[in-house]
Formats: structure tokens, C-alpha cells, sequence
């Protein structure tokens, strides 16, 4: 019930762990923005707290609704800490764009064009068949969108080997900066060039495996843009 | 006398920490490939407990020799804890590269190719000025290599206004995936599309701020490659 009036919402409740502490950059609750940038990024990084210290891994992800999945081998050390956790393991959740370099007129201006997202959360291991085999199938669609119907299912073995867990999406930021340079009035005369260096993450184009049969066009949906 | 043993070796010690719990990726622990992973990414990903709970948050960084250097405002929320945390704030801090979607013919060996470093360790305030103003140059150098001589210094006001954590490189792995999608041979005959998909991240031309004086050039340093 609590879920589903959150659900009908179109931002994330504020929390003491997301509201920000400084007012420098942009902090936004959005639900529309944020789901744009969960779903943009190829990977995340999943923070957990091992015997007090903590550990931040890299590793894909997707979003089903309110819901976030990773996924590894049921060996790996995340997987089998949540799989044994009761209620669920702590976990924090970020995903970062970086789209550009700000070069200011001064070095204490110099800064990052970014678009991020930070989820706190508990992981919990998915023991549903079903929804273990969507957020398996979601995972592929997340990277590459019409991938998980053009390629060989899972089969009960890989199943048996694969650990997913999900985070609810409950207390969520996500914090951006755009735009130019700060350049502070007595630095305006400075002779130094200023402005923004575009970054960007691209696509090339798709190379076939070396053993793959010379026949099997690459698929539409990998072509690049 | 511990450091400079370490420094005189090629390679990171193994710790438990830092050994792969599966097989399935690869880990390096040479000093060479770590640096060079560190070396070319914008953004780390820095991790601290706070109230027993993960947190991740994207940040610039700065490598100078085998110290990591993050920065912010003496307000923020890690910087607050590390300057108040004895003997210093243990974090974890993790820099990732993705190089390409890895497509499989069956979704189970669907994957990345990607770089990742990750620095388990001890973040302390730098408290000595030279030190300090060291790392702020490193900050700007790293993202913008050139830049730090040619832009007006950090002064007095906002050297105090910064906080500068230092990370000493003594546990540290990197771990990375290259080549090809795994085909297993009962997978070979079937008709899906196989290979990979090349993920780049690139700089565009620069954009001067739009209250750059006209015959103010861009910098070579900052012209395309």
C-alpha cells in the first residue's frame, strides 16, 4: 500500500540520506529523471559493507519499474552476502553520466557536466522462478533493447548458477550540473580560455565473433544510430 | 620504509580483500595496468559506511604516484567524516571503464568488456598546504592535462573553503574483460548474431562560455585529437 501511493507519485520522498548537503549542485527527486538516467548507463556501482569496511563493485543492471536487479554468479561475494542477510543487505546504488569537462577562467571553478543517481536500499535475493527469469531477460534488454528475444534463453542450469538481487527504488536522488563555467566577476578579464569539453559514450560498430558464420547478418537493432 | 618496499615492486600485494572470489574475470595486480586505468577515467566512485550503511557517491580524483586525491567542500558529507575520523575514514574507491557489449548467442553468456580498479583503503584530511595545493593542480591535471599552468590559482579563501582527502595505493586490484563472446560448442550452430559491440568515451569540440572574450583561442591542450 505504502509502495503503491509512491508509486503514484512523480517524485521520491526527501530523506536524511538524500537531501543534499551542500547546494552546489543540483539535487531532483523527479521520478521522470531519474528512471532516464538509471536506464541510459551500461553500468552501476553497487555499494555494500563488508566486516565493517566498504566495497563498491561495478557490475550491470536494469530497471523494471520500481525495482532495480543485478545479477552474478551465486559464488560471488554480494550474491551469497544478500542471499544470507536477514531482512536483506544494505546496499547504496549509483549510476553516473559524465557529459562534460567545465573549464573555468579559475582552477577552483574547474568542474564536471554529470548526471547521477543514487539509490539507498536493501538487496534481496529474487527466489521467484519468474521474476528470476525477467530481470535475467530485463539485464540483456537493459544493455542491448531486442537482445533477449533474438538469442538462446536461459536453461534451468544457467538458472541454478545465476543470483539476482533486487533493491527497491524508495530513497532515490539524483543530482546533475549542466551548463558553462562559473566565472566569478574579478575573473571575467582573465585572458584564459573558458567553456565546456563535451564528453560523450558511444557505439561503434559491431564486430562479428571469429567464428561466426559469415551468413548471420548483425541485427538491427545493434546497428549504430 | 613498508611504502617504499612496495613502491620498488611491480606489482600489488594479494590480500584477501583483494583476491577474486570466481574465475570468470580476470585479476591484475601490476602497478602498470592499475595506473593506467586510474589514469584515464573522469570519475571515481568513492565508498564509506555512514550509520552502518553504504554510501556512493561519483567524485572527481587525482592520482599522484601511489596516492589517490579526492576533493570537495570542507561541507560535504565524506570530506566532514574524514576529517573526523581517527586513525581516518576506510573507503573503498573504484574506477570503471566500459569497453563493449560482449553479445553472446545465449543470454547467459551475454557480458561487458570493461577496466575496473578497486583501491581499498584509508582516506585521511591533507593537512599540509603544499600537499594540498599539490593535489588541487593534480585534480585539474587529470581531466584536463595542461591546464593547471594556465589558469588562475586556487587562493587563500578557496584553499580553505576545499578539502582534499588523500587514498594511499597499498590494496588495490583491477580487474578487466576483453575479446570475444564465450560460444559453447552446442551453442555454435544456432542463428543468432554474435560478437561485439564497441563502447568508446570521447571529447567533442569545445564550447567557449558565453561570456568569452572573442579572441580568446581554445587552448591546443583542449583541441580534438
Amino acid at each position: 500500500m505504502e509502495f503503491a501511493m509512491a508509486l503514484a507519485q512523480d517524485a521520491y520522498p526527501v530523506t536524511d540520506r538524500t537531501k543534499p548537503t551542500r547546494g552546489r549542485d543540483r539535487a531532483d527527486y523527479d521520478r521522470t529523471l531519474v528512471h532516464s538516467i538509471l536506464d541510459s548507463a551500461y553500468v552501476c556501482h553497487l555499494g555494500f559493507v563488508r566486516d565493517g569496511a566498504p566495497v563498491v563493485l561495478p557490475t550491470l543492471y536494469a530497471r523494471v519499474d520500481e525495482r532495480l536487479y543485478v545479477h552474478g554468479s551465486t559464488g560471488s561475494r554480494p550474491l551469497r552476502m544478500a542471499g544470507q542477510a536477514d531482512p536483506g543487505l544494505p546496499v547504496c546504488v549509483t549510476v553516473t553520466h559524465v557529459d562534460g569537462l567545465v573549464i573555468a577562467k579559475s582552477a577552483f571553478h574547474h568542474s564536471l557536466n554529470y548526471r547521477s543517481v543514487v539509490v539507498h536500499g536493501t538487496a534481496h535475493q529474487v527466489t521467484d522462478r519468474e521474476e528470476q527469469l525477467a530481470a535475467l531477460d530485463a539485464l540483456v534488454e537493459h544493455a542491448i533493447p531486442g537482445r533477449s528475444a533474438d538469442c538462446r534463453p536461459v536453461n534451468a542450469k544457467e538458472l541454478a548458477a545465476t543470483a539476482v538481487l533486487s533493491v527497491d527504488l524508495r530513497e532515490v536522488s539524483a543530482k546533475l550540473r549542466t551548463g558553462g563555467p562559473t566565472i566569478d566577476p574579478d575573473e571575467a578579464p582573465l585572458p584564459y580560455w573558458a567553456g565546456v569539453v563535451p564528453v560523450q559514450q558511444t557505439q561503434g560498430a559491431p564486430i562479428p565473433a571469429d567464428e561466426l558464420a559469415s551468413d548471420i547478418p548483425v541485427p538491427d537493432y545493434l546497428a549504430a544510430p
